[in-house]
């Protein structure tokens, strides 16, 4: 069963060689979709048969977005911390602990629904493929659970016990970096196919260079890739150690200095960049120019979560990168597709090439532009193929 | 036939006598409507009974929004001016003779399809009153043109002729006035409620403090109610002529000197205030703290146009009014429902008291915060009763 989508204003393949630009634009397009993935792109007037059509009518189609950074499996919600940040609170990682009350006290089926609907959000919004993190349980099993759960809805999960140092272990990290490496990643690994750090010695509540070495080798260990949280509350030992270990992203890079510049445009690790978390501490937002500038590969994500960014859009993370951080909307758009399946190492996403995931974004609008163009607009869905 | 409203985890009423601080919030309550009226409100335990239940199932409620500031009488789009902009050009409102120039060229039938539209696309989003200005025609028929398209969405509908002067009056703004406050005002005060001018003597396209003043005094005699562009682009005018003529709204309000706060705190001119225009010409965003300080009614609104603000999203303004402007979630939701009221001189709406009209929006959130705590988001949609 095939079927020929029509009436593509603009289509987005992320492929220079098909079209105008880093994106590949083909303007007046058709796609066909068979078993699941792109058989032919091209001009609509060279558009073979299929076996239905399916017409968008004047809108532009792109690419699923892929969220490379997203914590969706939690209890509870910390709309008046934001609210109190609003007004002046500083944010240092603290509240996270509250986040991890209330997840330990859900039930598997509260955190289920709560997952299940802030995917379908996304899909609502245009992404089709999401990364989902642990992080909330920092037990044995609750992170266990966590994983588990997200297993049920992606295939991009991520062992985050290094989240934050829990509170039975205040004044142990060392102890808690011993569990974390040990019986706890033994016990997630099955689940996750990423370890992650939150790699911030600025943070008393994160980790430094050192353990975040411990527990990202450890995961390597364990047969799992690496992802580290670094660089977003000052300057650090993130970034060069997440290249240093051939991660496959560095998430936040907030706060740069010219040497992590230099080791990320040496090395194979994405920059991934989280405007929504900015936004929501009232943050600097980081200078995607700067290492668009040295050649570093930069994505987008939302790193959708109930504390530093309750964003799940990334049309929304489009437009803060254009407004915000010297990103032109072809790069915003590129980083929130092509960008998020480097920080996944996925060829098969990302990207509308023959052979690609039948995973498309379609616009209530005839380019990609509009993404940056109408802030705040749900403009962007998945399509049901 | 009534209908009881149930499942509302937090209602905002906008009257502080009903509920909780300037948002009068009552939590676990319900509202009764009757003739498309509010005919009761409380908690839901003290609910009378209705014909019909409608169980919005533990969302937040709240008055409709009230965009008072929009222009969706168009042609064409200006996306790639957009990106120019981000790239680094600056705004000054000469992009407005390209849409003057694509709304000339377009049928009826065109502009009606588009203003229709966005007034969809807005309610979708939670708005339910809208102002819809004219400003794209410039000669007199297309002047009137637009505004019996407008009148054909909403009630409130203005005429800005005054806009920018037209390429055709080039170096003849005199003529251009007088044709604005003769024959085109004529032609057009029978479909409009107000006159609106572009009070802006820093832009060589807009107008200085004389010829506003000559546009609205005009505007009064021929019986429509006043409203000011000022104090986008520089301090100058606006806002004090503004005040001294009553007007009910002037808009933008970026660059302000301290006589300009003097004079809103003293006069009955709401200030309304247009976070996305600053967005996507990336100003400074306008400082709501100091007026709200000072005793100023703060209106929020969209400025919905295709130059310097294409966004139909009241829950982006409000957002980025937390943000950027240092309103809290509070005062924000409140100007964005209660204050573009008050900018359109409107006891019906705005607000959820016995005898308002049933404008309700519901998020799919439990709390107003949501709207500022999970930017970009489409948590707001009006609901239909």
């Amino acid at each position: 069963m095939s079927t020929l989508v029509t009436g593509i204003a603009e289509l987005v393949t992320n492929d220079a060689s098909r079209g105008e630009g880093a994106l590949g634009v083909v303007p007046d397009a058709a796609l066909v979709i068979a078993d699941g993935a792109v058989g032919w792109l091209g001009p609509a007037r060279e558009a073979p048969a299929a076996d239905r059509m399916l017409d968008v009518k004047g809108r532009a189609v792109l690419p699923g977005f892929v969220d490379s950074h997203a914590h969706l499996v939690f209890g509870g919600d910390r709309a008046v911390e934001f609210e109190a940040r609003m007004a002046g609170r500083r944010y240092d990682g603290g509240g996270i602990a509250s986040t991890v009350d209330a997840t330990r006290a859900a039930s598997d089926d509260q955190l289920r629904a709560r997952l299940r609907a802030l995917v379908a959000e996304m899909r609502a919004q245009g992404t089709t493929t999401v990364e989902v993190k642990s992080g909330y349980g920092l037990t044995i099993d609750d992170e266990a659970r966590a994983l588990r759960l997200a297993r049920e809805v992606t295939d991009e999960t991520t062992f985050l016990g290094a989240h934050v140092v829990p509170a039975e272990f205040a004044g142990r990290r060392d102890d808690y970096v011993e569990l974390v490496t040990g019986p706890m990643l033994a016990a997630c690994a099955p689940y996750a196919s990423w370890v992650d750090v939150f790699c911030e010695p600025a943070s008393p509540h994160a980790f430094d260079g050192d353990a975040s070495r411990a527990v990202l080798e450890a995961g390597r260990r364990a047969g799992l890739g690496l992802r580290v949280h670094g660089n977003q509350l000052a300057a650090g030992p993130g970034v060069r150690l997440a290249v240093e270990l051939g991660a496959a992203s560095v998430d936040h890079c907030t706060h740069l200095v010219d040497a992590d510049v230099d080791a990320l445009a040496g090395g194979t690790t994405v920059a991934t960049l989280l405007p929504g978390v900015e936004f929501s501490t009232r943050s600097p937002y980081p200078d995607a120019r700067r290492l668009l500038a040295a050649g570093v590969t930069v994505a987008l994500a939302t790193d959708c979560n109930p504390g530093s960014s309750f964003t799940s859009s990334m049309p929304f993370c489009i437009a803060m990168a254009v407004r915000e951080m010297g990103m032109t909307p072809s790069e915003a758009v590129w980083g929130a597709t092509a960008g998020g399946a480097a920080a996944l190492r996925r060829a098969d996403i990302g990207h509308l090439g023959v052979g690609a995931r039948a995973d498309l974004t379609v616009l209530d609008a005839p380019s990609y532009r509009h993404l940056a163009y109408r802030p705040g607009v749900p403009l962007a869905r998945a399509l049901d193929v």
